[in-house]
């Protein structure tokens, strides 16, 4: 059987990390990059990851032209968190026969806030043999497809509450400063307001996937405006000093409720100084269900395994638009790529 | 759309069990009940129940005179752990078009322990069209599903090791009596010589799942024999009095290795006076992954919910013999069972 072809749309961070990631691997190959920086673009992809050395594939920003010679498989793509963004850049690929396996937060569960792209593109999908997929760790796995898995050994399911808490200080620093670290409260509002700061993507997209698998119809999603974390005492990264009474980042909730009562509750806390990280759902069903995962999966690492780990599982899967909670149980695919295709 | 209708294959303590629980949810109907105990057979399931109302449903020890008029599509078989004693009861369903799910914990993986009885429950699916499944709380999802799960989110995974600690004391008296609470060692260990001890069926099953996912080819698969666990002080259930120095319950544990190294480690642990319960996955890997589930997921009650919550699953799946790790990500059924098939 020959290579698994990826394609690399987006080059960014992700994108570079999942490109040096399927380099260490067998049994697949990188055959095309696309990006739209000018810095990047006309450049060989070994050279933009500074790998030391060339990798025969130079970075495009004309995603016709890689895609006509590439015989791709799967395009990795990784460029942004809304689907309006993405729509147009995903859209076109079906008609080369490609799947798609993306970063874009709310492609892992578009039915709720993007109902018309999410029909369109299970349309193409089924026109033309491909398959679509949204992932990563949140959404896609930790507020989702896990919560929802732990659902499966209960017999009644009266309320499901998911957490994550991050100590923003472990991770990059764009993500500290997307988090409003080090801000003052009214420069957070104000940024809240302008969505110079908007929180985590994807709270809404998890909550509509768990109620999806359950077949709960939610009379509301209420997704809250991120909350400014305020620092108790001096707290710092490497990168950030957080002075007490700064933001030392954000705390965003989300609900969902049925017959006017919350059933499911996400909460998301990433700020510097977080004394516990953590993973957690709590079930509160017939049997009860408390479950953690601590220290919390770190993110990046974590969103660039789910979405390699997911390239045999979509270039398997039936054609259309799917999500996490229609693809077999997640697993890693540790071994030569095409053992598990 | 018709309810589902629904056939018991057994009808002992977790057969019961399951039978009322299907009797309060909606879009399911059972249409039949099986059993071989002389003081069940010609009796209605409703008064072996024990619900104070008939069901017109009368327990046969003819399987075949109950597939022939079910019109089922879906056997609840519950009967005995081994799959051995168990083909011969639900190989010769397959020609009356009836999808069957089992508590036998050696049908949850069956490639390994009995790989020629699998090969013929997947070429019986495969020509009458219906699906086989093995499922529960474990084998079925806490020592192989959920771990499967959590390294979906890993890009290298060095160890797994899986925990299930229980208190036996919070359980069924016969299950407290099956890992020998209250014997002496002398005793427990004659029991585990003649095999009346058997310890805890489904180890090698979960085991064999988890490298199946991973499609890590084991050199070996060792499953020990159970140990006793002594009381270190005077321990009681309700039902059963330990005495310090008498065993309270066992332990056992399976190692699955890869080139001579133990990669893949189960430890189950059940007995009476265990302070804390806990079901855990630990994942030596990038990144790790350090889950828990505290208390333990209550075995009988979560069994029951993962029988029925599989029976849309099963149904909806492709015709032959299937395991947990090649259907879609568990969830709970909780409203009509129609909605979810």
């Amino acid at each position: 059987m020959e290579k698994i072809r990826a394609v690399l749309f987006g080059v960014g961070a992700i994108g570079s990390s999942i490109a040096k990631f399927l380099l260490e691997k067998e049994g697949v190959e990188i055959v095309g990059a696309i990006d739209i920086a000018t810095d990047k673009i006309g450049k060989d992809l070994g050279e933009v990851l500074g790998i030391g050395k060339q990798l025969g594939v130079v970075i495009s920003n004309d995603p016709k032209a890689v895609l006509c010679k590439a015989c791709a498989d799967i395009v990795v793509h990784t460029t942004s968190s809304y689907l309006k963004d993405v729509y147009s850049q995903i859209a076109p690929l079906a008609e080369y026969g490609v799947n798609v396996v993306s970063t874009c937060e709310e492609l892992a569960y578009p039915y709720v806030s993007e109902p018309e792209f999410a029909r369109k593109l299970d349309a193409l999908g089924m026109k033309y043999g491909v398959t679509f997929l949204g992932t990563g760790i949140n959404p896609g796995f930790l507020m989702d497809t896990l919560v929802i898995a732990l659902t499966g050994v209960c017999q009644k399911v009266n309320r499901i509450k998911a957490e994550r808490v991050m100590n923003a200080a472990t991770r990059r620093v764009p993500f500290q400063k997307k988090i409003g670290a080090g801000l003052s409260v009214k420069e957070f509002d104000k940024r809240i307001k302008n969505k110079a700061v908007t929180g985590h993507v994807g709270l809404e997209q998890s909550l509509g996937m768990i109620a999806g698998a359950l077949k709960w119809q939610l009379d509301k999603i209420g997704v809250d405006l991120p909350q400014p974390v305020i620092a108790m005492k001096n707290v710092a990264s490497e990168a950030i000093r957080v002075k007490q009474g700064q933001v030392a980042g954000l705390k965003q909730c989300a609900h969902g409720s049925v017959g006017g009562e919350e059933r499911i509750t996400l909460d998301f806390q990433a700020y510097i100084g977080a004394k516990e990280e953590y993973d957690s759902v709590s079930i509160d069903g017939v049997p009860p269900v408390c479950q953690k995962i601590s220290p919390c999966v770190h993110g990046d690492l974590a969103t660039i395994a789910a979405i390699v780990n997911s390239i045999p599982k979509v270039i398997n899967a039936p054609p259309g638009l799917v999500t996490m909670k229609d693809l077999p149980v997640p697993s890693a695919a540790l071994e030569d790529m095409r053992k598990y295709v």
